[in-house]
């Protein structure tokens, strides 16, 4: 078994996950092959989130359960895949090696980096803390926590301006997920929270939409664009185009050289390429990005590649492919069959060519945008077609089920999700 | 309004819930009554919790949403109910005014303390941090984390003597939640992780059920724990029974004089009342419970209740009541009744009565025990009662049907819930 190669995947999201995949053998008998690769994925979480969907845990439409899965249990059926659950460190591309703090994972004979992106302040590191975006779970349960304890304290103080500050909801970035964030909260003060307090109003909840460029969904075709914004103003969202933040404090935001006073602030306006691959040392993009080659491997450092998010990998039409789960499983599942293909004696891929399967943003309930570069899908249908794709993307059954349920159960009641204020500590059934 | 009387109850649980209900009205026009007495909600969670069922979310087999549902929810139709998310800090039995962490509130004419109960360490307050036990979210989620990551950390690390510490996990107390731990342990450790390693089999688990006293599940028919025994036997479990434990560190618990090393030491030796009721400053027994007068009353102070596990109060039999959800739930409906007919100008309730809905314990997938006084029912039969009590009593359509499929799924399949190790930061999904 020494002669046999292994390859090391870093990330088990979406484009980790599909690589693997791709190069699992659930019976080595099976495989046709003496050997097949030996496969291990390193990821510090224990499970495999699906990013998309972070924002409805935000806004408690879900619950962390519902997106998460765990890596052992998906890839445990694969016989040749061993999955160590650490963070990696340091890359040896000398000695090729991955330092983790579960301890050295190789010699590899491939590696591959897919540990994604994270939000960017725009070098304001100081706003991370004041501004989380849905990017983990844990600053998912940090978002529904303020907004959800922003309510409580509203409902309990008898001072007139600052129940206003606690009932204001800025959004910055109008992407994806700042529109969807948007949208989420605004339906969580109508629908979910409406009949809750005694004090407050929540529909009174204001929620402020903040993007720096001139409109919202940049990317997506004019007309959708424009829909968005009608759908959210309709929810009762302000939509404040044009208008970068200049300032973020514990109290608010500075727009637009005035002092918006918020109880909750949420981050959707950019991203970068998460630290994983500095560890390589090669030089990056202004978002962190490697530039790589069109089989997706890293100039100058042979058996070494990055997919996903972290990768600048150019479309058909010459611009950069955007931070998507669709391009990154992509590249994901063109690597691992590459890889799988060289392990039988047939190397020489094609170039990574990437497929679009159609663009969405959800706006809320009945409302959304799906572009597929030639059709333009909004309102119900695209509600309903996004609802649909995105049930079928989550992986595992018993999750496809029970979300299926909640939204179901959800879109008939107009209720929400179990809206769970988890601090660190200290909330336990006793005063 | 000044003149409606003001009922405040401090606890969620299932005493103070099922009190604020029988308190609540839907419409003040239908009460019947000029004006219905304003009810105040204290808790500092703002979801009440199915406790019953948390040594499941320790075990990864529900997820904390499963069993928790908002107050605000459950309370939210009755227009005379105020909910108030905070901690009671201190109670003016004087002003009778109740101090929180969101302000002071009161003045009440009725006071309902249901704070509960939590573990008792018998003196060793230190020993609280090395074995938790299933009472709280927090906890049960710090369980959980701890035995998911004592299985990662056994399956990467080389030391097999390490390793058989990671893999051994000692429950301490054989009372209902020691046995339902210990059998939801082994049932995660044989079938959900079953196939999940590389370089350990989680089979091989070790678990050990300590048990000062001569027998399990004290306060069930003999018979039914003798049954409970050998069911624990047939998963694997170890009973230890007259072994008190010694002393507890970071590495294992000392029983019978021996140190037992171990990754994951879970508590359910006894419990005491929530420290709530210090603050009405009257005396306590051992297990700090105030006895009440037969209408649930506090001696000498008149307008003020204690119900649920910080009350003493006696059966039938002339034993104290056992601190159970259905005792909790049957004093608060009758003490909501009670102060509601005395709103109404009808007072003098008889004295409260438990009727026993029957007092069971589940030791894994198809054996549990169940035991009315004169029936006593072991095996599947009782599981499958078992299943559908707590279906029932789940607050909430939504959970309930989610748990269901949970359960049936978990039944079908032998798979296990999302499992998720959730430190307080640094899971997110880049390394």
């Amino acid at each position: 078994m020494s002669q046999e190669s292994h390859i090391v995947i870093i990330g088990a999201g979406f484009g980790g996950l599909a690589c693997a995949k791709a190069l699992g053998v659930r019976s080595p008998a099976k495989s046709g092959i003496d050997a097949p690769p030996r496969v291990t994925v390193i990821d510090r979480a224990n499970y495999h989130l699906f990013v998309p969907l972070l924002y409805q845990v935000a806004t408690a439409a879900l619950s962390p359960a519902d997106i998460a899965r765990p890596v052992r249990r998906i890839l445990g059926r694969y016989r040749n895949i061993d999955v160590v659950l650490g963070e990696a460190t340091a890359i040896d591309t000398a000695e090729r090696t991955v330092i983790t703090t579960m301890g050295a994972v190789g010699p590899y004979d491939k590696l591959v980096i897919a540990t994604g992106s994270r939000y960017s302040y725009f070098g304001h590191d100081d706003w991370a803390a004041r501004a989380k975006g849905p990017r983990s779970l844990e600053d998912a349960r940090a978002i529904r926590t303020q907004l959800l304890t922003a309510f409580e304290q509203a409902d309990s103080t008898t001072d007139p301006v600052e129940r206003n500050r606690l009932m204001t909801v800025i959004v910055i970035g109008g992407g994806p997920t700042g529109v969807e964030m948007a949208g989420a909260v605004a339906e969580l003060a109508r629908h979910s929270l409406a009949r809750d307090f005694r004090h407050i109003n929540p529909r009174d909840t204001r929620i402020l939409l903040v993007e720096a460029g001139p409109r919202l969904l940049n990317g997506f075709p004019e007309s959708l664009a424009a829909y968005a914004k009608r759908a959210l103003e309709k929810l009762g969202v302000t939509v404040m185009l044009g208008q970068p933040v200049q300032d973020l404090t514990e109290r608010g935001a500075t727009i637009g050289g005035a002092m918006v006073p918020a109880g909750t602030v949420i981050w959707g306006a950019g991203i970068e390429a998460a630290p994983g691959v500095r560890m390589l040392g090669v030089p990056t993009d202004r978002a962190g990005r490697v530039a790589v080659n069109p089989d997706l491997s890293v100039p100058g450092l042979p058996g070494v590649y990055v997919i996903g998010d972290s990768a600048l990998t150019m479309g058909d039409d010459g611009k950069p492919l955007p931070a998507l789960a669709q391009v990154a499983a992509q590249q994901g599942e063109y690597l691992g069959r590459a890889l799988a293909a060289e392990a039988r004696g047939r190397p020489g891929a094609e170039p990574f060519r990437f497929h679009n399967r159609g663009n969405t943003a959800v706006i809320g309930r009945n409302a959304a945008v799906f572009d597929f570069g030639s059709v333009h899908l909004r309102g119900h249908a695209a509600w309903f077609l996004w609802a649909l794709v995105h049930i079928y993307l989550l992986i595992g059954f018993e999750n496809r089920l029970s979300v299926t349920l909640r939204w179901i159960w959800r879109y008939i009641s107009g209720e929400s999700g179990a809206r769970l204020i988890t601090p660190g500590e200290g909330a336990s059934r006793t005063p």
